[in-house]
């Protein structure tokens, strides 16, 4: 246990699962969601995922001199997706080093007999946003993802 | 009472509020919801009621040979709303014509002090995907909109 | 002429016409244009338009105090929209006070005939983006407006 | 020369540069394009192309029986773009197999110093939407793949 861990915020109870509806704007002409909006859909797991452990999302993502931007995504879509269809997504974090981290997703389509639909992982970096130069992770983002 | 309403079907449970929380995707470099997507969410609150009513989304939005476009949208927007705000979305339908009805929904941002975000309505006509000529409304729509 | 008027701002060729290829991502499951995207469309061709008068963009829609929010918005949805179909966009603005105008749009379905496909029109205020009072608009956009 | 190749279709002019201008609807409250609108920009690409080899994009994108749907998308993100940037893709397709190709997206970002923003990477296969059996790439698409 690390001496000075603030009330053990690794033991939060952080969410792992996202549930999610699947949306008629998510959808395209060939009657499915569009390749993008699965990673739409798991930045939305991840945002629920901040939330939960009590960041602030409406100051996380304005820039306010340090930015965690998404450097690389990769995405192998398994299973088209239809309106109405119900999904779970679970995110696992993960670092990389001190000022970078990985996220891994997995997209499950619920249902009698629920089958993967895609796998994700999207990578951060911390940065300056004036400089560009690369920063440690804030206390509070490395505590979300050594909790993941 | 209709003497042929099967079951009572204005008397199932409609829900009549979708709560949801403001995307990233959402936003704009504002840093506030983009007015278009004031629209979509009313639209998630939409499909969530009629798959309430046990209405398949999936056939309902597909082509099957009769739709129900959407002919004229007005929104006011009141206030802004940011990542993370927690939204209620309530939808009132009602009927204008055996082929036509419109929906009337209110976006609340919930929190300390309930605020209205904004007033949206639509209004939707039902017709012959191929000839574009109006048709009468199927039952489970009707009832659904007579429900509301 | 204004005596004040530098250069002839009001005299600059403003475009009227925005031209624009239907995407992929713009439709949704029935196969044609989400409606919510009509608007976002009309509001690509006002940032051309004032791009075009030499108003940077990235500085316009960012927040810097003055803020000029959409607050109302209304459609009339003609024709649905296509996957590769080209569409002209007109953009019309009017004062509506010192403080405010709206702009109306149409989209033009172009091809052998070319058919009207939405009247979209919205209205702007101009304010103070922490106290939401009310601003006069920047002398830009008040010779954006009457060079319309 | 392959000997039935009809009028030298390989020869055709396609683009292998599509120009795009950054919306604001692309943009989220970090002030600029969101992570998976830089693969909707890739896509539009796609399209610019298909349609210039003279490919119907309203009946290609439609399910009639055979689709070629995305199976894994690969993104560098190198660089922030803004409301107002402009840029350009270049779209190289490249053949996996008889019944599967990669596209290979560059975004640059254009100006006084142009800069490379992202490297884009997407996979597709040709199915049977009823089967989901692999199928050979129509005609029209291999000679699309091989002009690349």
């Amino acid at each position: 246990m690390l001496p000075n861990a603030p009330e053990n915020r690794s033991l939060w109870p952080m969410p792992i699962n996202y549930d999610r509806t699947v949306h008629f704007a998510d959808t395209d002409a060939a009657g499915v969601v569009f390749f993008a909006n699965y990673l739409t859909i798991c930045h939305e797991a991840y945002e629920e995922s901040l939330a939960a452990s009590g960041i602030d999302l409406k100051g996380f993502f304005a820039d306010h001199g340090i930015v965690i931007p998404i450097v690389k995504s990769e995405a192998d879509y398994l299973r088209p997706l239809s309106c109405g269809d119900k999904l779970r997504v679970t995110v696992k974090p993960a670092l990389l080093s001190e000022d970078s981290y990985e996220i891994r997703y997995e997209i499950t389509r619920l249902g009698r007999s629920a089958k993967s639909a895609a796998h994700v992982r999207t990578e951060h970096v911390c940065i300056d946003s004036g400089t560009r130069a690369r920063r440690a992770l804030p206390g509070a983002m490395s505590d979300w993802v050594r909790a993941g």
